[in-house]
């Protein structure tokens, strides 16, 4: 079973190039775009080629290495300061997933540590974040399928699968490991516009490990609730800040309300690269808002009236008290706030 | 002023045939579908040619006059009888809007009643129907304008507008009357999925109004709300029930959750044709599904995972509890419950 659950990966290191499965394609083209340098992850990330927090931090990472390698084979004595360059070209990327941010600081930490030749020792730490971020998703399985009780339907909102990580899921991961144990009927996805990760990306994971998935409109949700049979809302995080507010794709923190009002619980699963101590609230989370095309546009054709206008904010933030558990790779906090976040970091 | 707002007419009777703007193709064409016979008006409601519940009222309420022509042309002495296989197929053609019901059944009150050549009541009876309803959405429009208090801005779910109705809107003639009164600083507009009446239709009309109208993914309407610009949540219906209970558009009750959670108030906005008192509760509504695939395609193109099914209900149904004025045409009902619906109703 483990084998087949591994097949779906979205980021891939061969041989010194990076092989990112185009998302925008999926689920209708499997196609891996193989980015040779630093720019082309960049790229990568930044056009949505791959996407998901935990999998921009893996691809970010493997970027690094490839900046380094190419800076020490142009100066083998500058090369830490030129690769400074590539680093902000990696960080402007995208703005919302701090395992962005993490992986960079992560590899920035061992550059500085670095001398003579930096090249294996890069691409050995990019593999281990991707390793860790791997066995971080088993580990969250476990832990977020313990919470759930009785067999029960479950709704999850976007992709935190395999697509969104290093492989098997960090939501996703949760909802596989409860399937496994026989606790879930039956997965409900959202559609999640615009990009349609849900009917695109989720869907398609999930069929291919057998597990039955429903798609449902994003404004569904509410009457799905009410018919009583889903129990848990499991969906996974592009940053949590301290007091545990997390910051996800549109349309969950609309999903989350939606849940309290039912009594279905919140779940949210992310690995502690996800959280950021930085920040004392969710309100300081930079959401990045995206082009108006994206809803105004469909597949390249024109959908809504000419001259209409569109607000595309891609992220919003869901309190801390709408939060019934975060579920990291060190453990499980419940009704998070700033104190258990804090004793949960220090561990 | 009132010439302009009249431009959009989704229903125009034109010697004996019935014209319905195809709102499947808008906005991107404006092609009128001609309807000659109570087939092709059963045709355009089930296949939503015309949709909106005041609109398909009126369609079927002149349908009925065409029906009623042929049938006594067939056979001067034995039409009324013959009609009624008419009415039943107009009455199949789609389940949730009661307008639908309450426009036959207006016609056949007449019908039974008629003496002689039916064929100028019928038709005086259809455009009876038309008149008033345009009537009721501009006296709607006023009275649910003035209740709005400091200039602000609003938020509307799917089409309510002149498109489904005889013209001027339900939701969107409050919006109108709101704006000319200088109310409305901008309105925004859920794209309402899985037909995106908001992106096709509710933009395409406000935009001929001059009034400024900006799109938003279904599942950004916490966040917008959030952001405390929006104070009221502006809808039509399809039927409420008999304690206040809206049956409107999928999404509607997701929204209703999230306003209440940030103390956005919610104003519905129907004729009392929409009123359906044989109903005690939204419970006993029947809500319409629809077909998996306007999930799974998109103008004909696949989008979600092959073998992938969806969920599909096209209404849902806000409690009472949520709705902060029902308004009609007749007055407005703050805090609906059965007794004040009753006693609206009586009036």
């Amino acid at each position: 079973m483990s084998q087949q659950v591994d097949q779906v990966r979205a980021v891939i290191w061969v041989e010194g190039a990076l092989r990112l499965l185009d998302q925008r394609l999926l689920p209708l083209e499997q196609h891996y775009i193989v980015c040779t340098d630093v720019a082309g992850v960049a790229a990568g990330i930044r056009d949505m080629v791959v996407r998901g927090a935990p999998a921009i931090g893996v691809a970010a990472a493997y970027g690094v290495a490839m900046a380094v390698a190419a800076r020490y084979a142009e100066n083998g004595a500058g090369w830490r300061q030129a690769v400074e360059a590539d680093l902000t070209l990696l960080a402007e990327s995208r703005p919302t997933a701090v395992n962005l941010f993490w992986a960079i600081e992560r590899m920035r930490a061992l550059i500085e540590k670095l001398d003579g030749d930096p090249r294996q020792a890069v691409v050995a730490e990019a593999c281990r974040i991707d390793a860790e971020d791997l066995a971080a998703n088993r580990r969250m399985g476990e832990l977020g399928a313990a919470l759930i009780g009785a067999r029960c339907a479950v709704m999850t909102h976007c992709n935190a699968g395999a697509l969104a990580t290093a492989g098997y899921g960090t939501a996703l991961g949760v909802i596989r490991a409860a399937h496994a144990a026989g606790k879930v009927s039956q997965v409900y996805a959202d559609e999640t516009r615009p990009w349609l990760q849900g009917s695109r990306l989720t869907a398609w994971e999930l069929l291919q490990d057998g597990i039955p998935v429903t798609l449902l409109a994003d404004g569904a949700g509410a009457h799905l609730m009410k018919q009583g049979e889903v129990k848990w809302l499991i969906v996974g995080s592009d940053r949590i800040a301290a007091n545990g507010d997390v910051c996800n794709k549109i349309g969950t923190y609309h999903a989350a309300i939606t849940a309290r009002y039912h009594g279905v619980k919140l779940m949210v699963v992310a690995p502690t690269s996800t959280i950021d101590m930085s920040l004392a609230s969710g309100e300081e989370i930079p959401i990045e808002a995206r082009d108006e095309d994206e809803l105004l546009t469909f597949g390249g054709k024109q959908v809504a009236a000419t001259g209409a206008r569109a607000w595309n904010p891609v992220f919003d933030v869901t309190p801390a008290e709408l939060v019934d558990a975060i579920v990291t790779e060190r453990g499980v906090v419940l009704q998070p706030n700033a104190e258990k976040m804090a004793a949960l970091m220090v561990e």
